[in-house]
């Protein structure tokens, strides 16, 4: 099963993305979708308006999750190709909601920065509550999975040792287009690229994933509840912009895709903000 | 003025306080309150249900804030002991909303950490939505104080370079008990400690704050809006049980106690969860 979460005229609605078609389940978004218990049998059964997906104005995935939390330093690829050990635990930070924009909208660039710069990464989405969760738990607690661009001001990532000033500005931060249920996917080593105005910038699989899926949502778990909605952004392989030689950043009217093979894609063009 | 969110037994209020009693405003809690543009006339004209101050259950001071952004290495006395040099820019992370508890209630004390600390903190609550604030704007988008324990798990901050990990336990951080409207505090300089089963472990002042809180708000409003109900905690001063020779931290049953002159103190029990 596919859901999303699209803008009409009367405010945001979750669908059930089918082929061509969108079919509406009546909440709001996926976070209110996710927060029924029934939220599975109650989409597949969901029969309200329905949408031609050609015309589909996406929002966000989930508009506004009660935490974004985000993984670095996790593809075993691009770990080794810095010459870093394997890290021991996961490096987690965090992003606010407002920093989100849908898999079409403008990435907005900020006038205070000119280091604007890409990370693909495949997203975790919480379908219910769970904490300390031992691996089956972990397993179960996993809604489906998503597509995310971490795109990352370098230039204040890098002012101090916490990257959070560098990774929240306000409308940057492309999610969806879909969530993908489990059952739609074959077993890891999923495809994962970005594509800058058509050049090839990452691409690696995610079997890369020094923490997977599931190991991140049990040791998150640990530390506070994970709650329907919640994403989990795991992390990107090598090729941003930031390490490249000479380094690339984006610029007004580029276009950057993000994808993760069966799972979707964000393609947005970047805009300088006045 | 000040502003409290309080529990009772038909779900959490906001209240303006006086003296002994505390009189409901209509809304939920303080976030909902200060989400009205017109909030500190509504809030002093309110006549809702009144409480006894000695009876009042304190819930968070805002519940479930869009944002909790708490910086680091903000103390001036702090940073100059510690040997370094004053910062360029403010360190700033999250921590997510599920991590509050109120002022009285009992901080979590996780099986998984034996290094969990305290840190008293001078908070910003944000009054009204501001971007790119110049320091009129900033001044004016300040509702008023509080005061914030940034409970901190040292063994899971330092176990990567992002602190996220060891900040963000559920029922870790006492916010509140109120918020103080400016209007009531006299300019700069407010005493700042943090005691111990009644010893004293922290005790500065706010005008050792390298970056004060309308220059917080000028920076951080160039990354992101800040809300209503947004939660700024400004640093913490020198005496952390983790740099203490030896260390100290928080045991099941202890009493800290974090206090901000004219703004309020959160008073706490740990309690180790099983």
């Amino acid at each position: 099963m596919r859901l999303a979460t699209i803008r009409t005229a009367t405010g945001t609605r979750a669908v059930r993305v089918d082929g061509d078609s969108a079919v509406e389940t009546g909440e709001a978004d996926v976070r209110a979708l996710l927060e029924r218990p029934d939220w599975a049998e109650h989409a597949a059964a969901a029969a309200g308006p329905v949408h031609d997906v050609a015309t589909l104005d996406h929002a966000p995935l989930v508009p506004a999750p009660e935490k974004i939390i985000c993984v670095g330093m996790n593809y075993r690829d691009h770990v080794q190709e810095m010459g870093n050990q394997l890290p021991e635990y996961p490096t987690v930070f965090a992003k606010f909601a407002p920093a989100l924009v849908g898999a079409r909208d403008e990435i907005e660039l900020p006038k205070e920065s000119d280091k604007v710069d890409w990370e693909a990464e495949l997203v975790v989405v919480i379908g219910h509550s769970v904490r300390r969760a031992d691996t089956d738990e972990a397993r179960a607690a996993i809604a489906g999975y998503s597509v995310l661009n971490d795109v990352s001001m370098r230039d204040f990532q890098n002012r101090t040792k916490q990257f959070l000033q560098g990774k929240t500005w306000e409308h940057s931060t492309p999610l969806g287009p879909v969530l993908v249920t489990p059952d739609e996917l074959p077993d890891g080593g999923w495809r994962i690229s970005s594509t800058l105005d058509g050049e090839t910038m990452q691409d690696s699989t995610t079997d890369q994933l020094v923490f997977g899926a599931v190991e991140l949502v049990e040791y998150l778990s640990a530390i506070v509840t994970l709650n329907p909605g919640d994403v989990i952004a795991t992390g990107t392989p090598g090729g941003v912009g930031h390490a490249r030689t000479p380094p690339r950043y984006l610029s007004d009217g580029a276009e950057i895709v993000v994808a993760v093979e069966g799972v979707g894609e964000c393609r947005n063009v970047c805009r300088a903000s006045q």
